[in-house]
């Protein structure tokens, strides 16, 4: 006979669905809801129910929005002939938080990956296509991660944008700013040499 | 102009309320429920506002429980000569994954910290005096935590105790089995010289 009570179970299972959240973590928030105040708790079990129900994605850029397009696109001052292209709108808020980017976004949703199944018609790309012209685009900044799937899509958009003529660029690669060199790996070394800067 | 929505931010919050959630793994988490199905955070949220609904602590013991009393005060297969003595219902779960005791248990809902202004009051020990008279208690385990509060509580409860003739003990303290002694601290090795077995 096992004393654990189904629906505190329950509660443990669905912390435990969440990303690195495991048995123990997912076991010590479920206890947290315990002593936590009841109306705190209907809070939260509403405010999770709205996210699902307002938020969706913005019909220009892909970024989230409660509405048809997000507060980005519907911001005058930020500049349209700049455009930077993310993985998933999460991305969008380090670049948010930094603050220099005064463009627009692209947020793909995702990254090419044949061996798990994504291809191209799985990203919002064909949209991207769409905006150069309509926006009048004459940048595009590449932000996808160093990873084999954020270069090869990279590659694969700036090969589709080459009849464009739009400036295609990607952020830089190199030493981050203060790092210890021997933290650092072979392949961001490598590469920092190669485009080493005159000072 | 932040372009952060109200409604993620607030679900951000709920997160970071919870023990041990930064703002990083909040927005991390937050991030997940957005790609999370409809159906599993609607089930997410039912199952939040049940457990506050459903779960209340037992009337004889103080653990968990869903009815009047809890599934080990129900169980006429525990024991009920021995009873030990736990700071919190996550505890039992601890002892109950063991497995070895099959006595019943009882919850203090705390420690005694007179710094936090919590007294013996504010603690379910009144209720442990009533049970060791109506059910025929013998034994006491002590089995609050090896902290100062832990330790204050135990004498604490020894002491009203001492004039009900029931035998009290606590758990063993000593050295953890399968460790390395350079890793156990100075007060674990000198109770461990104090109180050495004969082998």
């Amino acid at each position: 006979m096992s004393y654990e009570l189904p629906v505190l179970r329950a509660l443990i299972d669905h912390f435990k669905r969440m990303p690195g959240i495991g048995e123990k973590t997912a076991r010590r928030l479920a206890f947290a809801i315990l002593y936590t105040d009841r109306e705190e708790v209907e809070d939260f079990a509403k405010v999770l129910l709205r996210v699902k129900e307002r938020i969706g994605f913005c019909s220009i850029c892909g970024n989230l929005a409660e509405s048809d397009t997000c507060r980005i696109c519907n911001d005058p001052r930020r500049e349209s002939g700049v455009v930077c292209i993310v993985e998933r709108p999460a991305d969008i808020y380090f670049f948010e938080k930094i603050g220099n980017f005064r463009g627009r976004y692209h947020v793909l949703h995702g990254l090419l990956s044949p061996l798990d199944g994504v291809g191209a018609g799985d990203l919002n790309i064909e949209n991207l296509e769409a905006r150069i012209e309509r926006e009048g685009i004459e940048e595009v900044i590449l932000a996808t991660s160093t990873s084999v799937e954020g270069d090869t899509t990279a590659l694969y958009i700036s090969e589709i944008l080459k009849g464009t003529g739009v400036r295609i660029t990607r952020l830089a690669r190199g030493i981050p700013m203060g790092s210890t060199l021997e933290y650092i790996n072979g392949n961001t070394l490598a590469k920092a040499f190669e485009t080493r800067e005159e000072i």
